[in-house]
């Protein structure tokens, strides 16, 4: 504890009394998020930093006073959404010495007002995907944002660090879903815009979006809102991977995709097809049936969502693109649904046979997608290969734009014991640097937090480094936002 | 002339013989916008101010190069597009002593690549709309993005400005257009990731659009392009213009409106009819059929854009959201469509006749766009009245989003001799106030340039400023880049 009784005994009076935790349990909670060197960490028992103390601020004016008070006493913050970061976003910065608020944002979760009208709603951002829906569907509506950490995550958290949902090929990522907001700064309140449109100068949204703590802490959110949709599911076979991905094009090219499309490659397609004999009805049945004497194959699952009538438009342009493909129906793309959310789960149960598994992800245009594919994929293999230890990489194809797509790799191998936190830098080195390479994006949707901060230079160059820099100088003079993240080191 | 013979000899050397002028001609030409101010004092003969030379680079080194000069010179640069700025964006600020450079990038018109597979072109920002139409369409696509002033703007100018096209319901705005973009700045050169979407941070493109050039010079960019659509038109005409915005949300909320709908209140729609009888088969003709013996009244003309099947799509929402309305079939929206680019041309004509006449817009959520929209009709009245002269306010909705729409007034009226410039300002001034009453933006799509920046700080607030001015600071340190435009005056 570096934080005297007098510093806590402050803080409780700016956030009041039962809303300060400095107990083990509370500090071990926000110490780590969700990354490979998170769970090492976690699992390790050693973890390289912790916070101080934990606050739970319930409204914005004690977020603004817990701020004064850090920058004034050279205290850090770190903010804290639902702690889920796959890139290491959420950690204290084990190079910096000086005490640890974390902001855990979860009792600032009102809806504030739903304009049926315009179809907006003021949400504060601790809300969480459940119970932000709960009050959106009691009115008849829905944000339609499902990130896989969707039970955890705040929609704070999504737009500091530019999330996406499963659904975003009908609404968006969250720079689409979110109209405007507002980000408590050490200096201030940066309240942006909430026009639908303006050609007033530089977006301040979009300086925001993505920013990861590192400027200050989103206090509160505009976001579009939708109708409750329908949603009916399908499912196709397709030969390759490759004739998978042409349909992919056809169908994002065709502007209305279906509103869910998730296109895996050979080998994921066969990991979700083993096991033993399944039964019929489910996906493993569906694809072991299939597969039977074909062998390889791409497996597509997606949802038609909104009107009767937008479904129509949907699945039209869906089964136009997907001519060459074997028709499996609903069920695999249903059971794939009802699993997503609880995919990571397993990372639990891999760690505990001693197995490293992560992911990485990038996008790309759709004429160097495949390209980027092979070589990401060979560079992974190899750097598991030359480790010595049997290795396995999937792929899939998840978010869609008429210009480009994602791609979304799982690695897994056996750990090397001794040596698994190398052994993981190792390869999350190879394949980045094949990434970049080959014209991805340094990451899709996952951010850079702590694990991409030696690579993002390369993502923004010396006048984009330059940019951030002075915006993170400008907001935060002291550096005491979530230090250690977003921003490459040094300088 | 305030540059030295050798300052011009090194110019001349960095752009190459022949791509500088500094004849009256080409320094009167490059010495105002299209602003009311700008006409005014074209018309007027006193000029405030002028460039003292005028740059045609043929490449990106060069524009470096002049900048360079000009940063280690103490010279302003303004860059300079078609010079159709509505916004005083591309004069020299007649308060900034020091010698001016305009940088006309006309002579950088080349379009760099073309992906068909990923639907995008690489371009330079110095070329037209139609000239980047031609070469597009030669190739079987279309950018999608008309503004009004297409024949003379630019690519770069669309960005720098966050320019709007007719089309931008299907197309969307110009930050949908641009996937990424190069700005050269006194220190360097940012060039912004060209990936689909990127969660690496911050948006970089989102800092470079709508900058009006006092960050840089855009030099290149990465664009959307479609395949060339069908087009279809058609028009209805509702009792009142409150109708028609109704029926203009249901059709934006429906996810796939119409590529253009463009709704006139009732006095516009008076002013489109107004003449003497006119034949059957124009705008005027049909809309005095159905106006006779009804009065009032409110002009929606529409154009399905893109395949038979998106057209259909478009048609089935356009006719399900005006079931209340008159249809008037396909005339009165091509006639409108072949006499909108020539609309501005308008202007001079009523200045010869000495009527003031002036566009203002903005955009809002739908919920506040009627109060907004009565609120600005009736300030922008009441301040032209309360100058003893007749006047006319009209307004149309042409821009829609799910969550809103944008507004557009024209006001006319007796100019008041020798109070030309005070009587807009007035004007201006009361419609801008009511316009951020009522919760509008300063602007949607026209821009901040000179003549909105004393109420930018509105839009921003204190946090904006400071962020756009470290921004500034950082990437022009000594403000050689458009002073006196987009930043809020001081400070």
């Amino acid at each position: 504890m570096r934080l005297s009784a007098r510093d806590l005994a402050a803080l409780t009076k700016l956030v009041g009394e039962g809303n300060l935790a400095s107990d083990r349990e509370a500090r071990v909670a926000h110490a780590a998020g969700r990354s490979y060197i998170d769970l090492l960490a976690l699992r390790s028992g050693h973890l390289h930093s912790a916070p101080d103390v934990v606050a739970f601020p319930e409204d914005e004016a004690s977020v603004a006073s817990v701020l004064a008070f850090a920058n004034d006493r050279g205290v850090a913050v770190v903010p804290f959404g639902g702690g889920t970061s796959a890139v290491g976003g959420v950690g204290p910065d084990p190079e910096d010495k000086r005490p640890v608020v974390t902001l855990d944002l979860r009792r600032m979760r009102r809806v504030l007002a739903i304009d049926p009208v315009s179809r907006t709603a003021g949400v504060e951002a601790g809300i969480r995907g459940p119970l932000l829906e709960e009050h959106l569907r009691g009115q008849g509506f829905t944000l339609g944002h499902v990130p896989q950490s969707f039970e955890f995550s705040t929609l704070g958290g999504w737009a500091a660090t530019r999330s996406t949902g499963a659904f975003s090929n009908r609404y968006g990522r969250i720079e689409d879903v979110v109209v405007g907001l507002r980000l408590v700064h050490p200096g201030g309140i940066l309240d942006t815009s909430a026009a639908p449109a303006t050609a007033a100068g530089p977006s301040l949204k979009e300086i925001v979006l993505g920013s990861e703590g590192v400027l200050g802490v989103i206090t509160q959110l505009t976001v579009r809102i939708h109708p409750v949709p329908s949603r009916k599911h399908a499912s196709f076979y397709f030969r390759t991977f490759d004739e998978g991905i042409h349909a992919m094009r056809a169908m994002a090219q065709s502007g209305t995709p279906p509103a869910m499309a998730y296109l895996s490659d050979e080998a994921e397609t066969e990991a979700a097809a083993a096991g033993g004999p399944a039964p019929a009805g489910t996906r493993a049945g569906a694809l072991q049936r299939v597969a039977r004497g074909r062998g390889g194959g791409s497996l597509l699952v997606l949802a038609y969502e909104g009107t009767v009538h937008d479904m129509r438009v949907q699945a039209r342009n869906a089964k136009e693109a997907c001519r060459s493909a074997v028709s499996l129906g609903a069920y695999p793309s249903e059971t794939f649904e009802k699993e997503r959310l609880a995919t990571p789960y397993l990372r639990d149960s891999l760690l505990d046979h001693g197995v490293m598994v992560d992911t990485v992800e990038t996008a790309t245009s759709w004429s160097l997608l495949l390209p980027l594919y092979r070589s990401a994929r060979d560079v992974l293999l190899r750097a598991i290969w030359a480790d010595g230890v049997a290795g396995l990489v999937l792929c899939h194809v998840s978010h869609m734009y008429r210009d480009g797509a994602s791609l979304y790799f799982t690695f897994l191998a056996r750990q090397k014991a001794g040596d698994e936190l190398e052994q993981w830098k190792r390869a999350k080195a190879a394949v980045t640097e094949a990434i970049l390479a080959n014209g991805g994006t340094l990451t899709h949707h996952h951010g850079v937090g702590a694990d991409h901060r030696e690579w993002v230079a390369r993502e923004w160059g010396e006048s984009g480094v330059a940019v951030l820099r002075s915006l993170k100088e400008r907001l935060d003079p002291n550096n005491i936002m979530n230090p250690g993240k977003l921003l490459p080191p040094g300088g």
